[in-house]
């Protein structure tokens, strides 16, 4: 387990969220990268109410938020970006394939994530402003159009780029796990398979049991398992 | 000049586009990448009624693509920092200064892009949806609590990471263009300053320039210049 208190790799997470972000908030991402590269890290946990002084570390106030020494980061694609390069284990050496996972990565946070996202904040934080429900069958529109796009290009490849996982996999799975919450793959079953295998790998299950475990460790009420 | 038909590289845009988005469409951004590092490149101009099986090229049926006969990729992000790895000019070395870069690119791609891009598209192609109107303060709301948190790390330098422009500064100038265009600028004079800065090198001026020539090259009904 390369969860380390003593590693010096440091990876930013709040060490609680309530049920319904639980598995979707971003340092998994980076704790899946880790993971799959065999990387330790130790986890600082911050509370919901950022700690005095967190925007010196990620100005709009998010998680993550990296170290190891050499450098100072967040923004959850170029750190995973960034452990991808320790390790060939997910960004190969061959530029055309190395180039090619980078680019998933991107696709998945800016031509993905953004049009799920938006159809999750309706769905939950912006449910109850008069003009959501009226404006839900735009944003099902717009995501389900990129999904089934997303979904034409996968084919019946098992990773984006054909066999081999890379980053590209990781962000967009992450991405997916969202639109799956949201329901929003009833239409591409292949993109739901695809999210499963990328569930499926030890490397996810070890990073989705450590988030888990931190949350449960802070319960508050003395509910923690 | 950059653009050379004889080039190696090749970019794809459309080769012409209404007023509305003239100026901010994604091919910008390579342009201005190529042009910071003095790279030659072709233009491939395609309708916007896509060609037939553009989306071997592009899923999403968007532009830029790239190609330079060693990788083919899309996604403006992830050709900006390839291209930016030709040439130190736009991705310092050093590991720490390299990877702030790219922090911020995916930063301004993932982290203030959807916020602007959103705000966009209710004041221009979803402006007559009938909760559009009701929507507006929310996306606001959020498109400028987010400038807002960049305008305070950015401070009183001339470029996110200090006295150097990097790729993270082309991408963030990029989409900031955007909230600019859609008056969302007012309350943080110097991001409008920082987008000036941007907007006055060389290599974006003739990046715009070569942009907008090619959408008056093919200027319907002989109104070309």
């Amino acid at each position: 387990m390369p969860v380390n208190p003593k590693a010096d790799i440091e990876v930013t997470g709040f060490n609680w969220v309530p049920e319904g972000p639980r598995g979707l908030v971003k340092d998994l991402r980076v704790r899946w990268a880790l993971e799959e590269a065999g990387l330790d890290y130790r986890f600082r946990g911050i509370g919901l109410e950022r700690p005095a002084n967190y925007r010196q570390d990620q100005p709009f106030e998010q998680v993550p938020c990296f170290t190891d020494g050499k450098v100072r980061i967040f923004e959850s694609g170029a750190i995973v970006q960034y452990v991808a390069e320790q390790s060939e284990a997910l960004l190969p050496a061959d530029p055309q394939q190395r180039y090619r996972a980078i680019q998933w990565s991107y696709a998945a946070l800016s031509s993905i994530e953004p049009f799920v996202q938006f159809r999750a904040l309706l769905n939950n934080f912006w449910a109850d402003l008069d003009w959501a429900p009226a404006a839900k069958p735009t944003f099902d529109h717009y995501a389900k159009l990129r999904l089934q796009q997303l979904s034409d290009r996968l084919g019946d490849k098992d990773w984006l780029e054909g066999d081999r996982f890379t980053i590209g996999d990781l962000m967009m799975v992450s991405v997916l796990r969202i639109a799956d919450r949201g329901q929003l793959l009833g239409e591409t079953p292949d993109l739901t398979a695809y999210v499963k295998r990328g569930e499926a790998r030890p490397a996810f299950q070890r990073a989705l049991n450590d988030q888990l475990a931190t949350y449960r460790e802070h319960e508050p009420q003395g509910e923690a398992a």
